[in-house]
């Protein structure tokens, strides 16, 4: 067995070294625009898809550091996409992270530009950090800016504000909302790493395949644990789904069931990576940490 | 002579078709998204930057075809740009060309997100577009988000927001605003066209500063315009800045010092498209009308 919280806490402080590297400092001008960008990129969280860059690049054979700039890319638009769905237009929330959103620590001019700043950034980054190898910048560019684009993370966020709106989605609806605002990123995180080493195409699809699978097993779990943690396990508000009438796996399909879902989606997460050529063991257990968390 | 008018319609009907075939259909999922992407992107205005990019690609020996995707690639960058300046927290402005915004046909959350994914579409379009040329969607890539990053397109508009709330910037942040938020893209414009037709690095470097000085150029005129010309020529509000107490040239340096730089620009401008090799009638005159138009 791997020491996962040693080896986690390994490439989590690789990834802050990257951010702290390939990101323009709080001084550049305009100091208040980047200032905010470094304020939400700062902010933590768990690292999960920059770390699930450097994991797929590392089984597939390159070293974490060479995965670092598309793990930094990766993050930034995770985080602008945050900072966007904060505002008061989407989900008008004051505190991520116990710390107040972007717009209130700055305002929501600087939170709606420090956002499009970070999406245009990644891509600024990808191309200057890979300069050299044009044929890689161009295959990580295209697979971010699909995941990232209009039919799969902001597909799914526009999705999921109908659906709220009218607060009665169907399985189908739910599925789709999952699969591009969740799962997408997910997917490119793994699939990027596995291009920076120079994966052939089969592993690239069974990455793929992981990430999808990972996503949707990581979204029921959080459904899950809204509905039965309380709330001082999750750190946050328990039972926020239901109260706000959200359609939620447990909603349409109650505990039990959503909780099979969830175990089979990890199941298929675990069975594509498996055959993916290579040292499995941080990314099988991270996979399974990821599923099996209680907050 | 030639006929400006005939040539410009010519190239700006070429931009409306790569529009229509290079952007999601209104139908794609989710529909009230690309929906809100395609009103704005017909809103219709000038078309004055992708007209630029297939501009500069003939001069450097490129069918305009050739350059289609770049155009579009810049016009939705552009549109984007609009879209979220317009947002409440930005401009808060509820008409644009006549019509309404995206915020008040649509709504914020969906004008904010048709925003983000039209930044995105510009990217994944590039990248596809190109596919089986790395090397030059790299290039376009790069330039495209160089010229609307945090440096340049972003950093302008959070100067210009930082600007109006202390109502009394100085000439060197004037320019600023202006060599980020208007320059930047019509540089970009010009030497993406450039980089389509594979024009050397004299040629590009030539193409980049006809682009500064006419975006330096176009905004001096933009602030005579306002403090001159009448509503009805104007086609909106006259005399709106000075009421705003907003800093433009005109306040800084006065009626004719402004007009005179103006023309000192455009000059800077034509000489240094002069040293393009090419035919440059069409580019020639199409800066000349922009700088001396009178609306």
């Amino acid at each position: 067995m791997i020491d996962l919280p040693r080896e986690l806490k390994r490439r989590v402080a690789l990834v802050e070294a990257g951010l702290a590297r390939h990101v323009p400092s709080a001084e550049t001008r305009p100091s208040r625009l980047h200032a905010a960008m470094r304020y939400s990129l700062e902010a933590g969280g768990k690292r999960v898809r920059p770390v699930l860059v450097l994991a797929a690049a590392e089984l597939c054979g390159a070293a974490p550091e060479r995965a670092l700039p598309a793990a930094v890319a990766i993050e930034c638009v995770h985080t602008y996409s945050l900072i966007h769905d904060d505002l008061p237009c989407l989900d008008n929330d004051d505190l991520r992270r116990g710390r107040p959103t972007a717009h209130k620590a700055f305002d929501e001019a600087t939170a709606l530009l420090a956002g499009d700043a970070l999406l245009t950034h990644a891509f600024a980054l990808l191309a200057q950090a890979h300069a050299a190898e044009a044929g890689l910048a161009h295959a990580l560019i295209r697979e971010l800016a699909d995941a990232a684009g209009s039919q799969r993370l902001i597909g799914g966020q526009m999705e999921d504000v109908l659906a709220e709106e009218k607060a009665d989605a169907t399985a189908a609806e739910l599925e789709f909302i999952h699969l591009n605002k969740t799962a997408a990123m997910l997917e490119a995180s793994l699939v990027m790493g596995g291009l920076v080493a120079g994966a052939p195409a089969s592993a690239l699809g069974h990455l793929r395949t992981t990430g999808r699978e990972l996503g949707l097993a990581f979204q029921i779990v959080d459904d899950v644990l809204d509905a039965t943690a309380d709330s001082a396990t999750l750190g946050k508000t328990a039972g926020k789904d239901a109260r706000a009438g959200k359609t939620t796996y447990v909603r349409l399909h109650g505990i039990e069931a959503s909780q099979r879902m969830a175990a089979e989606h990890t199941r298929s997460a675990l069975s594509a990576l498996a055959q993916v050529p290579g040292d499995r063991d941080f990314l099988t257990a991270l996979i399974e940490a990821l599923v099996h968390r209680a907050a």
